[in-house]
């Protein structure tokens, strides 16, 4: 196993900086440049490079297995210039070090055993994490989560497999070595905990990406205007012409440690224009991919004409799971009679902290649950498993032979394994940690 | 004394960032969320929140006065998300540890004897390197430098003014407490070290700051193409059109592990223009401010105009001590019979390495010294006492009174004390301290 190295606190200047090592050459390499180490004892030295010294450092020495990645691991602490960074990144390397590439740190404690997969993964999510509940949901997945759960699953599940394979080496004498009301009781258990996991990823998703919310409505109601009040930044352009915005434009903020994120869309009109039909069109895809629909009139509308659009727009979108907030904006100007929804003045920044509380009204009302599933790649394991498990369900009700059975089992244990990587492949591995930022 | 905390390392995402206390309650407020600490151990810890886990985190005490500061310090190593980094650093604040301001880290350990000011200076100048040489200077100027050799003499000085303030009390009975030949030569010592620091200065400055080369020349020998292709980059705007470039234009690259400061300038021509006049203006005293000038002319011209050219810019700048290179640009189009200068072509390339070889040979065969002024508030300071320390000398020759030298000894102890930080004023150590970042 190479010995790796590369700087792991962010890019740029600061007052400090850490540059890491970890493989069995870690501190072969870290003492010839510093005094000798000691087993997790944070060690003042300077840094030197043959003669010259470089810098005046802190190092700690991670003895394995008692390290982050299960192998030996040197950090220098040194000071954050550019400059001091790079050079004892470089002296490492010229001793033999590998600079590292992108997760490789975690990919050795998930090879090492010190992290399972679905662990790992939660290592670059909280790391990404810009709010509270995404931060708190990748912590709970990074501390066992819902793994933990489906690798028990997964041991008994295993067993009631092989038991069940054994039966098919005495086919011919119909013996039952897997006990089928165990069986029966261990498939519904993984259904329903696959289930309720799956049906966690529309919150998870929303907690971790930011609240899909689109600002929809006619053209010219100040659609653009109400973004950039919300985001508090001007980053729609915003003009008296009807139809000014053509492109979705998206940005989140953070609303009460929740992120959101806003897509400001073309006004629905019937256009002539090319470009304009393809933006309206676009609104309306927006909106479908919306938790909420902000759905923008002027506050001097009637009632009447209110429905009448609201109706339209159900026409072309489903609504059901969906909140639409009604807000009337321009009330600077005047307002109807008319008393439901929420009266805005985007330009005036009137009642905009209103309607932000209504905005995440209902994923603050959830109970933010200590698990809930956030990982696109978990989803499809778990969708799929639920689709395996049904199947073994259905062929244990129907009493099918265990050879077909057992093809269902094997196919729901490939799918628990690859969430927490008893299973998996060099390509998934890849694929995950070249998400990381290097140094990880 | 109260309790500070501020993320030490560089500002936004990385695999890990730190976050740092220094104050008599760091270890309070720290074990208040962690695992109890030992000093200088790295400890692995969740970090709570009350009840809620914020991170997993390995954290390091150090206990006063073995410390960076001086006082005791906890630092926490946390995952490197934004979020995190703020929600740990709020909830310190929360528990009663203050934002540091910038430097602080730094002035404490100054204020507690760790760190006296000109290695307190030398961090900020640590940090803020971005080439080997200003590194090495500032590392030197940080483990003592010149600092040590300055608080010998000043030590030596204070005693001998003392015996002479001495003298004044007993004014009547005239005697000799201070031995003047002792003086004279501590004296001369000064007078020379300091002459020699203050020489110091140029390459120190360079060294630190960048070598400010300035490019000059008549109009559209192609002066702003040569800035591009020496920086590798699009930085000024290039036209056919004479007399493009009216602003002077500065960027910084490394060549050969020296900062190198090119200045683009305006062309070198008669003009009513009023604002080209002013660009010329401009382009004559950046050549005055630089230590190497690069005169660009047309690959075809004629020896003699060359030296006519040449003439002229002596007449307008005074070029002793810096160095002149003719560069021949546009060596694609054809060149004369002259064999002098550098022939390149700045559109295509040819020629730039030899080029910038040549550029830096100045500063590259001068030995780098282990010590150089590369401080502005130094030199200041050496300079008055040069000065202060002549008199001294003088008076000493001439006889005078001891109550006149002795004026000129306290100048000249004042001075000294100045620079590391035996004599200092608030305002000083302020303005000081605000060039560092936060967290340092």
């Amino acid at each position: 196993m190479s010995t790796i190295a590369a700087i792991s606190t962010p890019a740029g200047k600061g007052a400090l900086a850490v540059v890491r090592l970890s493989g069995p050459e870690s501190r072969n390499i870290a003492e010839r440049h510093t005094k000798p180490l000691e087993d997790h004892r944070a060690i003042y030295s300077l840094f030197r490079d043959g003669n010259e010294v470089t810098d005046e450092v802190i190092v700690t020495l991670y003895e394995a297995p008692r390290s982050y990645t299960g192998e030996q691991m040197v950090e220098i602490a040194c000071h954050g210039s550019t400059y001091v960074q790079q050079k004892i990144l470089q002296v490492l390397i010229a001793d033999g070090a590998r600079l590292a590439e992108a997760g490789e740190f975690t990919r050795r404690a998930f090879l090492n055993g010190r992290l399972d997969l679905s662990q790992a993964e939660a290592v670059a999510d909280l790391i990404d994490s810009t709010n509270a509940a995404a931060s708190r949901l990748a912590l709970s997945q990074l501390r066992g989560g819902y793994a933990r759960k489906l690798k028990e699953l997964r041991e008994e599940l295993v067993e009631l497999t092989s038991l069940m394979e054994l039966e098919l080496d005495f086919s011919q004498e119909d013996v039952e070595f897997a006990d089928r009301g165990k069986l029966h009781e261990l498939a519904a258990t993984i259904e329903r905990e696959s289930g309720r996991l799956t049906e966690s990823f529309r919150l998870g998703n929303a907690l971790k990406n930011g609240l899909p919310v689109a600002i929809v409505g006619k053209p010219n109601v100040g659609k653009s205007t109400l973004l950039n009040a919300l985001l508090g930044d001007d980053r729609a352009i915003v003009s008296d012409i009807p139809g000014t915005t053509r492109d979705t434009v998206e940005d989140s903020t953070v609303i009460g440690g929740f992120q959101v994120r806003f897509v400001d869309t073309a006004g629905l009109r019937r256009s002539d224009d090319a470009i304009e039909s393809q933006g309206i069109e676009r609104s309306l895809r927006a909106a479908e991919r919306a938790e909420v629909i902000l759905y923008v009139v002027d506050a001097e509308e009637e009632e009447s004409a209110v429905k009448q659009e609201l109706a339209e727009l159900a026409g072309k979108v489903p609504l059901e799971g969906r909140s639409v907030i009604v807000v009337r904006n321009k009330a600077d100007k005047g307002a109807s009679s008319y008393s439901e929804g929420h009266l805005v003045s985007a330009k005036r920044g009137d009642g905009l902290e209103e309607l932000k509380r209504t905005i995440i009204e209902n994923v603050a009302q959830q109970e933010i649950p200590d698990v809930a599933l956030t990982n696109l790649r978990h989803y499809e394991a778990l969708t799929k498993l639920h689709g395996a498990i049904e199947h073994v369900i259905e062929g244990l009700d129907s009493e099918v032979s265990a050879d077909l059975v057992v093809i269902d089992l094997r196919d729901a244990l490939f799918h628990i394994g690859s969430i927490t990587g008893e299973v998996t492949s060099d390509e998934v591995l890849s694929s995950i940690f070249t998400r990381f930022c290097i140094g990880k």
